[in-house]
């Protein structure tokens, strides 16, 4: 049995009209020999609907309340999409979260997927039928109780479907046609990729490109389900869009796969720190504690027994760093002189598995940053990734410096 | 312990304000010691938009898609009521029908009742809930698919709570404030009753008044579920409302309880019927058949071998009784000169127990219709109802005379 998994976002099921193109596109796929499995997302506009009703009734609401109200507007695409497909003769069903089951923990509003048993399912594919829709981004808890899976979890569902089903791939259909070498607002040049290793994705998606969950690729690494993104929009044929796959199922790419930004990016130093082993573990675990996710961290050489220590945070989190950071400083856990906040900057990342056997491409980046006068204030590297924090102005221009430099318009 | 039901209904839980309102409602019954479970219906207006999406999707849905879909509006004011009574520090949680779980046979759309087991929701009882809010109109199939029991299926799903909880009282909040002796805008002197016994609104429910469905009457009149009606939008005392209960319970009344009519009805007659034993099933067995709801029927004396056959169905089904008749005739089942069919007529009821042990009602009914020079068409009676089908244009005098001649307007 040849199962395939489709995924089907908000916005391709945002009215019946796109729930019917959708059905057909599924229709297709059957077609072609495959049971389908079906995962959707609510019609969009409908959970923020729902989560305003909840917000204004329950500031502080009870998650298990709020996964009840908000995991309707899955259930309801679900029994639409079924029977849209049976209007075309196709044998489908509708599932919901306790129905098939979908098992999770008890995390209410961030659930983790447990267990899928796939033998519900694959009994009705044995009677004949041909689809089974589900409802995504909702399971059941070990107690009984509606859990959702948090943000992108119909992208985690339809990975976690896959890996239960052996799937042959996971499809999932959203509103761009597939993942590019950068964002092409930024840069003109930017190029779809027919394929991209799951590593890269993973780091391409934490990185701010916002196509994919890193949730569902670090899932469909795990599991190795091949995973394709591509639009619900266009036409597709069978080599549509870009396959997430396994670094050994791409034969040629380049050394770099794409760059990435995120503007969502503060840097904070504290001056003058007195440095004394154990002081990092003095200053990130009361951030950590604090809520503060930490990225980048550069320490500067220490002199009379002081030093500077540097390190970026998400924008909106600058004051919970500040607050922890004077906490510290009352309590005697640490000293120092000043803690200045840079909210005016960028982060710039170049990604690629390829980095791992080439040399030399940091360089290459620094190199043709400081052609453009690009000043470059932190720096992080990893292996398939090099990061660095730019003045914010810089941005777009470091991007396509970037891209040109490393010829990223031209396919492997 | 003390279980009280309260059931608000869709006008009842529009919007959030009203949830509130409703939710303050049940706080002041948990203050008063009870344990209560709450039905909802889904926020007004929400299930039309469902259904309509329904219908434009798949004309001849399935039955088991539409119960899946449809039934989403409730979860959602589950969730939003039990979210409002925990912000006013009252212990609730939210029950979908599955999770109670409320089991019925399989008939999508209109599933029946078969069980719900209490100690799910007794045990969180005891487990210190207060109240438990549960999406009301559904419930889980044998199979574990969602089903709906079709029209007034909150009605229904109220009572049988109240049933299976031995509930002190069912309390069914709605945009009127209790049962009347006849309709309001038709008769100004319309009396709110206090109390009215079972058998009685079984008759006024089936006879148009739209109070209460008539399956809910039913199951309160077999379980002996004492049940209130009355409005969620007044200050509301022990004694609001009007009491619906056995007729043991009601210490005075009216010989008549109340007057009831219905502008749907069409009277048919079948002219010059070859009379013979059998004739009456040979009509009215193809009329059944045809789905057509006979109601009223009088045989005129047979003279040569012939007679007029009379009976009142439903105005739109009227075309489909036509063709039943033809084809009886044409098929050599039946024979007639003629099918005269007049849907300008009206039914008026009169219903009270009274009745079964006070003769003279309907001479006294016939002679109120008669002064006023409204001629009677069809008369049926049974126990505790005398109905007559007249011109529609005397509907409203008819309906004013007879509460004037039985005193309706006072008390007993």
């Amino acid at each position: 049995m040849s199962i395939l998994v489709m995924k089907f976002g908000g916005t391709s099921v945002a009215n019946l009209d796109r729930i019917a193109r959708a059905a057909k596109r599924v229709a297709v796929e059957v077609a072609n020999g495959h049971k389908v499995i079906v995962i959707v997302s609510a019609m969009s506009g409908k959970t923020n609907e729902l989560v305003g009703w909840v917000n204004e009734t329950s500031p502080l609401y009870d998650a298990r309340e709020y996964d009840a109200v908000v995991s309707s507007g899955e259930n309801v695409t679900a029994g639409l999409m079924a029977m849209r497909l049976q209007e075309m003769d196709v044998a489908a069903r509708s599932w919901q979260g306790w129905q098939v089951p979908l098992k999770t923990n008890d995390a209410h509003s961030s659930a983790r997927i447990e267990e899928i048993p796939p033998e519900n399912i694959l009994a009705k594919f044995d009677e004949g039928m041909s689809v089974a829709v589900v409802a995504g981004f909702q399971g059941v808890s070990p107690e009984g109780r509606i859990t959702t899976l948090g943000r992108g979890g119909s992208d985690t569902t339809a990975v976690a479907f896959a890996a239960a089903f052996n799937a042959v791939r996971c499809d999932i259909y959203t509103d761009v046609d597939g993942v590019y070498t950068t964002d092409p607002r930024i840069c003109d040049k930017a190029r779809k990729l027919d394929r991209i290793a799951f590593e890269e994705m993973l780091e391409l998606a934490s990185l701010g490109a916002k196509v994919l969950q890193t949730r569902s690729v670090e899932l469909a690494m795990r599991y190795k389900v091949k995973l394709r993104v591509l639009s619900s929009f266009e036409e597709q044929s069978d080599e549509a869009g870009t396959l997430v796959c396994d670094e050994e199922d791409i034969m040629e790419s380049n050394v770099v796969a794409g760059v990435a930004y995120s503007r969502d990016e503060a840097k904070m130093t504290l001056i003058s720190v007195a440095d004394r082993p154990g002081i990092a573990a003095a200053i990130f675990g009361p951030l950590s504690e604090a809520g503060v996710n930490v990225d980048m961290i550069v320490q500067n050489i220490s002199e009379d027994g002081r030093t500077d220590m540097t390190f970026s945070c998400p924008t909106d989190q600058v004051a919970r760093a500040d607050e922890a950071m004077q906490k510290a400083q009352d309590a005697g856990d640490i000293s120092y002189q000043e803690l200045v906040s840079d909210k005016d900057v960028a982060k710039v990342s170049v990604v690629g598995i390829g980095m791992r056997s080439h040399a030399g491409v940091a360089a290459k980046m620094f190199d043709a940053l400081s052609s453009e006068g690009v000043n470059i204030k932190v720096i992080t590297t990893s292996e398939i990734k090099i990061s660095v924090l730019i003045d914010r102005k810089y941005m777009e221009l470091a991007v396509q410096a970037l891209h040109d430099c490393f010829e990223l318009e031209k396919a492997a």
